[in-house]
């Protein structure tokens, strides 16, 4: 039997209507024979919710407790959206993380998934029923419940797929696909038939909502199609398949996250291993760092400089001001007012010049670039906050993305 | 060490300022060195807004889905303690039904519960951790969810107070405990010290709120000290003993059922096994009822009458209409408007003449007597509906039940 996993994420299930619209789009997916999984998030402000009702009542919920208070709004949806399909005389079943046998490891709130124990899934599919499992939730040892923290539930959808050797895992959205810019920042934005697993990658690392980068990561290890479709038409979505079967584009769009910070340990003595040494206290107390950069020194002190999410900024300022006091340092300073600007596309490493079109898109509007860095498929520039917009216009407008066709190879 | 399985119902845990009072109690009672296992109920009204959205999404929904929905209710109230008592420094742990080895039958929304796997309970408790277990639900083969239908968090407070040999079980609500008769509907009603499991089993049978039968029975079955006490002040509330400890009372309350309806089936062909036929064929269906009375034949016919609770009234009327047919009775008349008042006690056995004093209590103020139906120590009398706050009073006031003083013995 061919196996599509579906993930429907909360706005897509807000409602009792909604979520029997749900049940009438996997039914008439049912009837063309396909094994449906259907992984579904939480309903709405749900898990808002339970957040407030937790901050009413500890000002720091232990995680474990949380876990368990958060993973309810999961098993909610599940069962209604199972009721649904029965009352509209399908046949299906609800299970928890624990019963559909994500197993994750024991770090509550951000557990990763290790393995998943299929047969519990299998085993109704087989029997024709359309199989409901809670996203963002699994079980470590001992049936203690856990939550894969962000993008949990695309997640969720992503392993299983891999898992289940499922044809294609379908995430829908309330929005059409992935675009070549934020719609609502570029009119002129237009939807991409396909991309490349390292494309969305780098466009979801970089501020496109649209999609968790741990779901890419895990349908680009296992070779799995990915698609981005709206749950509320029948648009054919974006698909994200493996780079060797598109044909080139140098740049496939434009993205940008304005919710970063910027800080700056200044006059560290420069010895070998201090951004290491950053680096790692950062990590040990779980802040990711988009960027870090070390200034030539000048005589034997160096200023390093770290681009990160802003809601990791507080704690990091506070390691760093630890770390400045032991390495002597002159001080940290830091600002919230920045973005990060960047293009994406899987063509720009073999065509010379894009880096330098994309500096010139910026010059010509006179937005001041404090910071770049670039990866294989990625060139981001750290601007000030306020120019986000026109910065993000500005390239798509140069690289005519408004004009994009992305063809198969 | 000593055990104590204290149950908070949904009223005593419906705010999360309420949730922070019991958390405050239950520390002050593991202060004084006792293990406390905490069963909760679901939040105030949180149930029937589960239900509601069940509703709007299927008129009959398969039970295993609502079991599935309606256990996230106590999922949520137990995360919530277990973060009040961390918040006040106390140490806790949250268990669902499956996590605290709460073993049931398949039966869903009506499990009962077949084996408790005390360990899971047994190892925190011995670290200290004051252990909270999610009410009314558990779990059966294959880790599928089950709720236990009426009563359900007091039959696990309970259960796990026999599984865990507790010294007692205490079941706190928001009243100060087992009255003489409803305090709504007399006044004069006084808070009984003590009562029997027999005399508790039959006043809970016959419509006082406070407790569940089968939290009685299972306290009685074990020889279990039950209490029942108010969750938001210090009273001493009432103790459930072993009859034998108790001085024996005549009658020990009065107490009314107001929704009740009657079933008759009338001119059956009189043949030995007719009440058995009717009993089983309700019994199939999960009808339980009061009282079947069958009236002496007159020739080869007879009338047979049901007293049941009146939520089961459409469905077995529908059920004694096919069995009228196929027994080629007359047919099925019914009477949704009648009440059942009923009046306990353990001496009233060898105390003659109860009965005749009940009957001349409701003679006196002209209140027709329907039916009529015993036990051991209870007597029941039919009556409408529109008596039944005249037929308590009367009851409570003759009987002298206003300077009721029951001592141990």
């Amino acid at each position: 039997m061919d196996i599509i996993v579906q993930k429907y994420g909360g706005t897509s299930v807000g409602t009792p209507e909604k979520i029997q619209r749900v049940a009438e789009r996997i039914l008439g997916l049912e009837a063309s024979g396909m094994g449906v999984v259907a992984v579904v998030s939480a309903m709405g402000d749900t898990t808002d919710r339970l957040i407030d009702m937790a901050r009413k009542i500890s000002s720091n919920p232990p995680r474990r407790e949380l876990d368990m208070l958060l993973s309810t709004g999961e098993q909610i949806s599940i069962s209604l959206l199972s009721m649904a399909i029965h009352e509209r005389g399908g046949r299906a079943i609800s299970m928890t993380g624990l019963q559909s046998g994500i197993i994750t490891d024991s770090r509550y709130s951000e557990a990763k998934i290790r393995e998943i124990k299929t047969h519990r899934i299998l085993k109704p599919l087989e029997e024709g029923k359309v199989v409901i499992v809670a996203g963002f939730q699994g079980v470590s040892r001992g049936a203690e419940i856990t939550t894969l923290g962000r993008g949990g539930s695309d997640t969720t959808a992503a392993a299983l797929a891999a898992a289940l050797k499922a044809k294609s895992c379908e995430i829908y959205t309330d929005v059409d696909g992935v675009f070549t810019a934020d719609p609502n920042l570029v009119p002129e934005a237009v939807k991409l038939d396909y991309i490349s697993h390292e494309e969305m990658l780098e466009l979801a690392g970089s501020g496109a909502q649209v999609l968790h980068p741990r779901a890419v990561e895990i349908a680009m290890k296992f070779g799995l199609p990915l698609k981005v479709k709206p749950a509320h038409s029948f648009g054919s979505g974006t698909t994200i398949l493996e780079g060797s079967m598109l044909e080139k584009v140098v740049v496939t769009g434009v993205t940008a996250d304005k919710d970063m910070a910027k800080i700056a340990i200044q006059k560290v003595p420069d010895r070998p291993g201090i951004a290491a040494k950053l680096f790692g206290a950062l990590a040990r107390e779980g802040i990711s760092v988009h960027l870090i950069i070390q200034s030539i020194g000048e005589g034997n002190v160096t200023d390093v400089t770290i681009v990160l999410k802003r809601e990791y900024m507080e704690r990091a300022v506070e390691v760093l001001r630890r770390l400045s006091k032991q390495l002597k340092a002159q001080g940290v300073i830091f600002d919230a007012n920045v973005a990060e600007v960047s293009i994406v596309g899987s063509g720009m490493v073999t065509e010379p010049g894009v880096a330098a079109r994309m500096f010139r898109a910026l010059a010509k509007r006179k937005i001041n670039i404090e910071l770049i860095s670039t990866s294989h498929i990625r060139i981001s520039c750290v601007i000030h906050k306020r120019h986000v917009r026109e910065a993000v216009r500005a390239i798509h407008e140069d690289f005519k993305l408004g004009k994009l066709k992305r063809r198969l190879a």
